[in-house]
């Protein structure tokens, strides 16, 4: 993987444009959730974009399937690679599924075996590789030269930040002009993508990135103006551990407002918040862009403030093994 | 409380087309929830009337209401009593509280405290007794006696009923003709109400109550012809565990077309994949209308049905402290 400084961003609205058109056969128009309780608490009118309700339960679904639809034909006959083990595994997986390319998953030999079957339910290979970055590079280049895959990147691809862009495009033509969006920050790609999607229709709406305290690395990026990497960071929202990519950060740091962030305790209060007030399964991740707004540190009473609430696959085991050990 | 045969049933289409526009400006119109997976799963085109996002979290918010409205100034003043250690409890309090109209609740002394808190959150009154039937129905005639209030009965209330129909008809309104429409029956004030509101426009559309296995007594009284009370069923299904009562058995027994149950596994079953899969928090009286489509119980395959998601109201506690004991 080559490092670019600060690379030229290639989307612009009619990308954006175009990627809606693409990705509508094959994505759900997620609805919108509005809750009076939540109004109260944010002292604002917050529109939650339920991507929980997306296919394979994430946004990721919008940038894996707008990555494969533009795949020349050798390509897509040749499959593609990805790592992850996360939403992005079972998005790709699923894409290929639909599109008949083969989809081949790196994953660390630590990824839970639920993981591991969920992306292989969709029908994908998976490849398990030691738990360490060079382990993983070693074998997505591996699968590169012998095989001829594509590799569609997580998030540090333009196709995949424009398909997840689709999604705060749909919000804006769902509710109408809003005063700022608000969206999780992991490796930057939905940030970007929304950053790209608002600025583009209505460039006076704040775009503002949340991440975890313990994963504050969007915040000293944006501060720095260089990537600072995100070490190994213990947090419940562990799709926010990564630390962002190049060509994210290079929308992210001309584009977005604001990085804040959230505390565990304030995650876990906006989960359970999401969970028994609004009856949605939503994963921590999601949990984290409601955590400021419960908490009114944006600044932004009184106003409309779209949020996407980015997932909703969230270990449910021990729960109902506690529930089955009850009652069956 | 008098014991009726066979009660005359005073309600009609236009008592429920009335109640629909009483209920208007204070219900949420609660969305319909569909799923591909479902859809394959059972075989049949579903349609979730989601009840679980209906204020206080369930469907009883609208026979509460229904109920408060008709009251005249005098009562409205004096006030209501119900008993309840469930979503009536709170729809009763919520209603009585946008209204005006002060609420007293029974409750036995073992209702865990959350509920007690809930239902006091919305500025009822509770009164608690000694958990049995006895204790329950002197608490409630002096309560009456004493201060004039008048009772609203959780099912056994024709204004109840009526409000409980408004659920299937919006759900008519919003997908359009069905062959069936399934709901939990407990008390039976849902079932009854559904009935009569689907039979009033439809008459060939089936009309379907699912409880537990373990609470079989609407099963058991459908067959007999006369109410079986239904003992003190061990069923997660908490919300089910009450006998029919002698109103809306006057409907059960003439307008609906079978009672379906559901062992406690396909119970769980039901309320993982709703949970897991549908990305929505609904309790497990709710799973209970899911489990016989998962199953493919119902002989109705390739039909469209309709079904009512009761409630969410799940005490998430025990998930919550595992969460933060990890991570706070």
């Amino acid at each position: 993987m080559s490092i670019e400084t600060s690379p030229a961003v290639p989307i612009g609205e009619s990308q954006i444009r175009e990627a809606v058109e693409r990705l509508a056969p094959w994505v759900h128009l997620t609805p919108v959730a509005t809750s009076r309780t939540l109004d109260e608490r944010a002292g604002a009118s917050v529109f939650l974009k339920c991507e929980n309700l997306q296919r394979v339960g994430a946004f990721k679904f919008r940038g894996a399937m707008n990555a494969l639809l533009q795949l020349d034909d050798a390509s897509k006959a040749a499959g593609v690679v990805t790592h992850s083990s996360g939403n992005h595994a079972q998005a790709l997986a699923l894409a290929g599924k639909l599109l008949g390319v083969p989809v081949t998953v790196v994953m660390p030999d630590t990824a839970p075996p639920i993981k591991q079957a969920a992306t292989a339910g969709y029908g994908a290979t998976i490849r398990l590789c030691e738990p360490t970055l060079a382990a993983r590079e070693a074998a997505v280049a591996d699968e590169i030269a012998r095989k001829g895959l594509t590799l569609v990147h997580p998030f540090n691809d333009w196709n995949v930040i424009a398909g997840q862009a689709t999604a705060a495009w749909e919000l804006l033509d769902q509710v109408g002009p809003l005063d700022a969006v608000v969206v999780p920050v992991g490796g930057g790609g939905l940030l970007a993508g929304t950053a790209l999607a608002v600025k583009a229709r209505s460039p006076e709406t704040l775009v503002i990135g949340v991440e975890p305290e313990r994963a504050d690395d969007a915040r000293r990026s944006l501060a720095s103006g260089r990537i600072e990497p995100s070490g190994d960071p213990q947090t419940i929202a562990d799709g926010l551990r990564t630390s962002l990519g190049e060509r994210p950060f290079a929308v992210i740091s001309r584009q977005v407002d604001r990085i804040e962030t959230a505390s565990e305790a304030a995650i876990v209060d906006a989960l359970r918040f999401l969970w028994e007030r609004l009856k949605l399964v939503v994963e921590p991740s999601s949990a984290v862009v409601v955590a400021p707004l419960l908490e009114r540190k944006l600044d932004l009473e009184g106003r409309r403030i779209g949020a996407v609430l980015s997932g909703g696959n969230v270990d449910l085991g021990p729960f109902f093994d506690a529930l089955a050990a009850r009652w069956l």
